[in-house]
This record gives C-alpha cells, sequence and structure tokens, in this order.
C-alpha cells in the first residue's frame, strides 16, 4: 500500500516528480466563484456576507449581531474546560510567546535604526507593527485551537493593535476549545464567517467587519482562492498546501516512533503527505511491515489509508546525504532527523520550514508547543518563504533625511542618472536641488 | 486642470475616494492571455518561448543562445558608458551596498539564534539567503537602469548566491545603460526576454533558462499578472502599482521645488499620481500659477499633463494634522515632508513606502542616490508590506531540538491538545514519546 522508491532506480526521477507534483486545484471554476462571492460582499456589505453565509453555512441569522461571538463567550468557554486542557492551552501560549518574544529581540525584525554619511545625511528605517490583522480559522469538524496560538500570539508579540477573527460554524455548532483560545489569546473581534466570504468581508470590509491590513491563517481551497484573489487589497500569510513531513531515519531509528510520526501527518487529511527516507534497508522493511499493523489499531485510519496511499513513501538512499539532497529539494513543510548524528545532518539542510533535531524531537512537539508557529510554508515554498513569525506583522519605512551639502552631492548624481534615462522632470527636480 | 480639492469641503470624502480609487485591470482578458502564455511556457519550454518572444517581441531569433546576453557585453556596455556616468552608477551601487550592509547588520533579518529552556530544549532559527533570484527589468523606451541597482544589490549583500535577469528587447534594441548597470551589479545570466513569457520561464524553468526561487522588479501589467499567476510556484516581490508621492508642505517651502517635485512622479506614465497636501493657501495658489508655466517648459510635458489632470491634486488641509491623517490613510509610496519642522511630523508617520524629512529632500534623490531601495510598496500597500531589503532575499527556517526530559514534558501537553482537536495519530504520537 505504501509506495516504495530508491533513489539509485533508473525510474526514480519520474517516481520522485510525480510524488512531489504541485497539486493543482480546479482553478477556473473555483476562481469564477470566488471572484463572485468576493463581487457579492463588496457591493453589498452585510447584506451579501449574511446570506452567503446562511446559504453556505447552513445558518438562519437574521442579523450581523448574531454572527458576533461576543468576549463573554470566549471567556465563558475558556472557564469551561477541563482544568487539564485549559492549563496545556496556558503552556502552549506561554511558550509560543516567549518564543516569539526571543524573535523579536534577538533577530531584531522589529528595530529602528539610522546612521550617518559622511555628508551628514541620515538613512535609516523606521518599524512599526501592523494595525488590525484578521486570522482566518477552520471551523465545525476541523477546528484547530492551535492555529489561533499560533497566529494570534506572535501577532501579539508584534504589537498588532486589534486582532479579528473568522471562523465558521456550520450548522451553528462551535468548537468551544477554539473559543477558548481565542480568549486566551486576546482576540479583539470574532466574527463567526467561513470560507471565500469571510476573506472578502476582513478585506474589504462591511459595515460590520472591520477592513484589516493583513489575514493570516488556514483554510480550504476557496479560502485559499479567495485570499489569493486579495492579495494587493490586503497582505496574506501564505497560500498553504496539503501538510507534509519528511521523516529521515537510519539503522538507530525506532520504528515505532516512525511509524507513528508519518501517522501524524497523514492523518490530516487525503491530501497530506509523509514520507520516510533512509540508506537502511532493515529500518525500511520494519515500518513497511509495522504500518498495516498500527494502521488496524489507528483511529483515523481511513484517512491514514488513503493519504499514505496516495501521497506517502519509504525511500531507500544511497546514505544520509542521499536523503538529505533529496529532502533539499523538495524543502519540506517539517523535516525530522532520527538519525545518530542529526547535528551532522542539520548542517546539510539547505530549505525546509521547521527542522526537528534528533530522534528525541517529533513533528508533533512542533503543532503544538515546542515554540515555533506551525504555520509553515508547504508545497516547496520554504524555497523563498518562511514560517510565520514576529517579521510578518510589521512593516518598514525607509528614512531619508539630506542635509544641505548633502542633498547637493546626491541630487548631482541623480541628475546624472535620471538623465540617462529619459526622465528630464527627474533631472530637472535633481538639478534644482543643486542650485539651491 | 490640476484638481484642487480641500478637506474641509463637505463633497471632500468622495473625492477623496474616487482620486484613490485602487485602478483595476481589465482583468479576465489579460488574465485569460497570461495563463495562456503560462502554460505555452510551462508545455513548450525554450521552442514556446522562442516564438512568443519572437513575436511578442518583433523578434527573428532562432535559438535560445541568441537571447542570452554573455557578461562580456555587460563589461563592454559598462566601459564605454561616458565616465561621469559610469561614476554615477557606481557611486549609487555603492551607496545602495552600503545601506543595505546596514539593514543586514543592524536590523537582524539575518541572524541565526538559539536558546535553551529550562527543560533542555533547544528552540531557535536558522537564515539562509535565497538561492537563485530571478530580476525582471522593463526594457526598450522604458528601460531603468537604477532598478537593476535597486534589485540586484540587496539581493547580494543578502548572500544570493545566483542572480538572472530578463529584460526585453523589442525590436532587438538594447539599452546599454541597462546592460552596464547590469555588468556593475554582478548578475550572473541575463536573458533578453521580456513579458509574461518572461516570468513564465523563470518560474517554471525551461531547458535553458533556470527555475529562480523568487522574481522581483517591476513590469506592465502582463508582467504584474503573470507575477500573480505565478505566486506559489516562486516568492514574488509585489504586485507594483502606478507610482505616487504626497508632498506635504507648508509656508515654509519653494514652490517651485514643489512643482519639480510633482512634476517627478508625474512624468513616470500616464497613470502616476502627485499630490501636493498644504494648510497654506499661498502656497497652494503659487504652486497653482507656476504648474502650467513649468509645464510648457517641461520635456515631458504631454504625460506630465496627462498625470496631472486624471490622477494629480492639491490638497488643501485644515492643518498639518489635518493632511498627515490623510497621508497615512493612502499610505503613499513616497511622502515629502516640506515644511518647517520635519520631525514633528515625522514622528506621526503610521505607513509610507520611504519618507523623505525636510525640505532638503527631494524624492528624486530616492529613486537614484540615497541608499534605500527604490522598489516601494504602492497603492496603500505600505499599511502591510515594506521596501525590497534583505529580508527580501533569505528564508527562515525554525529549529527545535528536545532533551529527553523536555521531550516527555512537551509531548505530554501536546498529547492533550492533541485529543482536543480530534486528532488521534498526533496525540498516539506524543504519547509513544512520553512512555520513552
Amino acid at each position: 500500500m505504501l509506495r516504495r522508491l530508491a533513489t539509485a532506480d533508473p525510474g526514480f526521477a519520474e517516481d520522485w516528480r510525480a510524488l512531489t507534483r504541485l497539486i493543482e486545484a480546479e482553478d477556473a471554476k473555483v476562481r469564477q466563484s470566488v471572484a463572485a462571492i468576493i463581487k457579492t460582499v463588496r457591493a453589498e456589505g452585510d447584506a451579501g456576507l449574511l446570506s452567503l453565509t446562511n446559504r453556505l453555512d447552513r445558518r438562519s441569522v437574521k442579523s450581523m449581531a448574531e454572527l458576533r461571538v461576543p468576549p463573554e463567550a470566549l471567556k465563558a468557554a475558556f472557564d469551561a474546560m477541563p482544568t487539564k486542557v485549559r492549563e496545556a492551552l496556558e503552556e502552549a501560549a506561554s511558550r509560543v510567546r516567549a518564543y516569539h518574544q526571543k524573535q523579536r529581540d534577538a533577530s531584531g525584525g522589529l528595530a529602528n535604526w539610522q546612521y550617518q554619511d559622511s555628508l551628514g545625511n541620515d538613512l535609516g528605517q523606521k518599524v512599526r507593527p501592523l494595525e488590525r490583522v484578521g486570522i482566518y480559522a477552520p471551523g465545525g469538524k476541523a477546528a484547530y485551537p492551535s492555529t489561533i496560538i499560533m497566529t494570534a500570539i506572535p501577532a501579539k508579540v508584534a504589537g498588532v493593535e486589534e486582532l479579528v477573527l473568522c471562523s465558521p460554524m456550520p450548522g451553528g455548532e462551535a468548537s468551544q476549545a477554539l473559543l477558548a483560545a481565542a480568549h486566551l489569546a486576546g482576540i479583539d473581534q470574532f466574527f463567526s464567517l467561513g470560507g471565500a466570504q469571510a476573506i472578502a468581508a476582513l478585506a474589504y470590509g462591511t459595515e460590520t467587519v472591520p477592513r484589516v491590513d493583513k489575514i493570516v491563517g488556514p483554510g480550504n481551497l476557496y479560502v485559499s482562492v479567495a485570499k489569493e484573489l486579495v492579495v494587493g487589497q490586503v497582505g496574506i500569510d501564505m497560500i498553504a498546501g496539503p501538510s507534509e513531513v519528511v521523516v529521515i531515519a537510519d539503522a538507530t531509528a525506532d520504528p515505532e516512533w516512525v511509524v507513528q510520526d508519518l501517522f501524524a501527518q497523514a492523518e490530516h487529511d487525503e491530501t497530506a503527505q509523509a514520507i520516510l527516507m533512509t540508506p537502511s534497508r532493515q529500518l525500511a522493511d520494519k515500518v513497511a511491515a509495522l504500518v498495516p499493523r498500527r494502521l488496524a489499531e489507528a483511529e483515523r485510519r481511513d484517512i491514514i489509508k488513503q493519504s499514505l496511499a496516495a501521497r506517502g513513501a519509504i525511500i531507500q538512499t544511497r546514505d544520509l546525504d542521499d536523503a538529505m539532497d533529496l529532502a533539499n529539494s523538495m524543502a519540506p513543510e517539517h523535516l525530522q532527523l532520527a538519525v545518530a548524528d542529526p547535528e551532522a545532518l542539520l548542517k546539510q539542510v539547505r530549505h525546509a520550514g521547521a527542522v526537528f533535531v534528533g530522534k528525541e524531537t517529533a513533528e508533533v512537539v512542533g503543532d503544538y508547543t515546542a515554540g515555533p508557529s506551525h504555520v509553515l510554508p508547504t508545497a516547496g515554498r520554504a524555497r523563498f518563504s518562511s514560517p510565520l513569525g514576529v517579521n510578518d506583522f510589521v512593516s518598514r519605512m525607509s528614512v531619508v533625511r539630506c542635509s544641505r551639502q548633502g542633498a547637493v552631492a546626491l541630487n548631482r548624481t541623480a541628475a546624472i542618472l535620471a538623465k540617462t534615462e529619459g526622465l528630464a522632470a527627474h533631472a530637472q527636480a535633481a538639478a534644482r536641488r543643486v542650485q539651491g
């Protein structure tokens, strides 16, 4: 059931391509219907939003007030959680906060700075937190409170003034844990809106839903396409594809742990991707043998079976370097290094969303408790993008301040370049400043 | 010809909306034809690219080799520049380099860091420069060598390994200054390809053009739509709209300088936007009176006239605070503070791409020589995005390394949260680690 590949195989390159091929959405139709939804919300405001929500979420609300989830409901949900769940949420929140404070302070994405050149000109940058951020969180059966923590807290640490959460409640049913997480994370406004219409509302604003500056958080295909279509009108975090893990393991890895780690990835949905890369034939054999047995015991075995069959693999590699090259070419969202000498391998990692170093470190701690946000680039996008972080919630401005002497020098040069580019008025504006 | 508005006017809100309304592209058709172009290049590789380039750029080349601009041609063009142009390029390059080194070192967008928690877990991030970046630069009549400097040098400072430049040569004509700038900036590969087909080639690669990780640089509508359509396949910098300047000036500003600064913006193209905001009726009157006189002398008067008429304005404000509020609501690409006390005003700036502080500081130095990149967010996007910088040419990875004791603690909590979310295999994977 779980396909097996080997890099030394003659057909490997092709298999690999097929395995990692981007899943392309059935675009035209979705795009069209998303565009129609956006148009409706934009033109009709709350009224359109209401009727869409009623229709698509099977609601029957009469006013926006019914879609607003008040802070008391959040607090109540939080207070009503079983103690250990509440404490777990708190611990996760506190760890994510600690991590992102570190990111802010050490990495300096938020730093203002300035220097003076030899002509007396000041150059620098000013950094400001975004004013209002929208968070989208799936609702219904796939409600993930952890996602609220993983998006809202980095935003708070960055200093964002207002957080607006949209999460659907299909049929009116709410995930209490999600409400609790919203309380804990300090969400300012929460609307039970979902799908493309929620994205449209956040992007353009309605009489009730405030327009935000940036939208973050995962969603289904309609949400993703809607985010694509509103880019520019607002900022977005990233287009999230199906979740992925690559486990690089050697003979020292525990096959039981490896199987569980693969299952944890595969259970997300039918398009999730779980791949083991190993130079050890013995480990590969053991994992292959364990999979059907552990699958029989797994609660979400249908989904796991489907995703492993469709997109999972055990890949035999020549050696660990070979595995690492392959993993780098894929730039996976999650990369586990379950080997005897993980530090040596870590040095070779070029692209990944998050790296889990050593056999003790399972991807699942990254989903909940380790500290870094679990919103990570998928589908090879770690080549050029980064985990959600403090940096995503600030914007920089360049600041230029000329001295008289400095203005003359800079404008003299600018006039020359402007002329070369045929921009006469630029040259003229610069030349005037030289004359004083 | 130049419309005048006043914030105190009863109809001001509506005028303002009309003035700053996003210019929406005639989408459907462009999108369709861009998609077709991308499809062709993706399916046919070089052959498709060649035929498209020949057709759309009026070329008649027979092989990709003819579209590759060799380094010798770049060096030759550089050497052949008039001395003062060459020196101007060098000075600009050196200033941009100095600025971006500062950004890298002080702002820390490139910093690796790590800390240990009380359980002995290590958390941190690793930052790597992108491997291969594609730069798009318009060619033909609108070739801007400064754009090569403003994109390539921040990428180099960030440590990008390879830079691939695409710039069209319509009818086979090349801008020598652009070639010279490419030499100076250390471009690794240069193809005379333009339009959507160049973007498609960079995004997907062909037999000849290497696939890149991110595409930066401005282009026309087809380029912009193509960039939108390849997002996710590659990173992109931003969707660039028409260029804009807001000049906030008081009675102490020199009207001649103000007029020249507005003209410099307006000459870009018919959709450029140049706005003066001032509480001084006297200055407004003087500028209004000067415009037709200076326009008669301007080389690019037709374009200036059209853009001022279509999108320019002098806006009378109640006071400077009023002007600043308005400017903040627009989040302009360029903001000039030509007032007696610019520092007080600077403190109030919430959103702008680049701020030019004080009467001595003209926007035109930002286009060429000041140091910060001139690739800036337009159309209100400074609310959520930033000038092109070192940060745009790196990606971060999260790194998690658990100790045995730490793994137990983190997994215990993770198991609880996973269960709450109904992710049984996550809970199982975590629980196994607790047992050891």
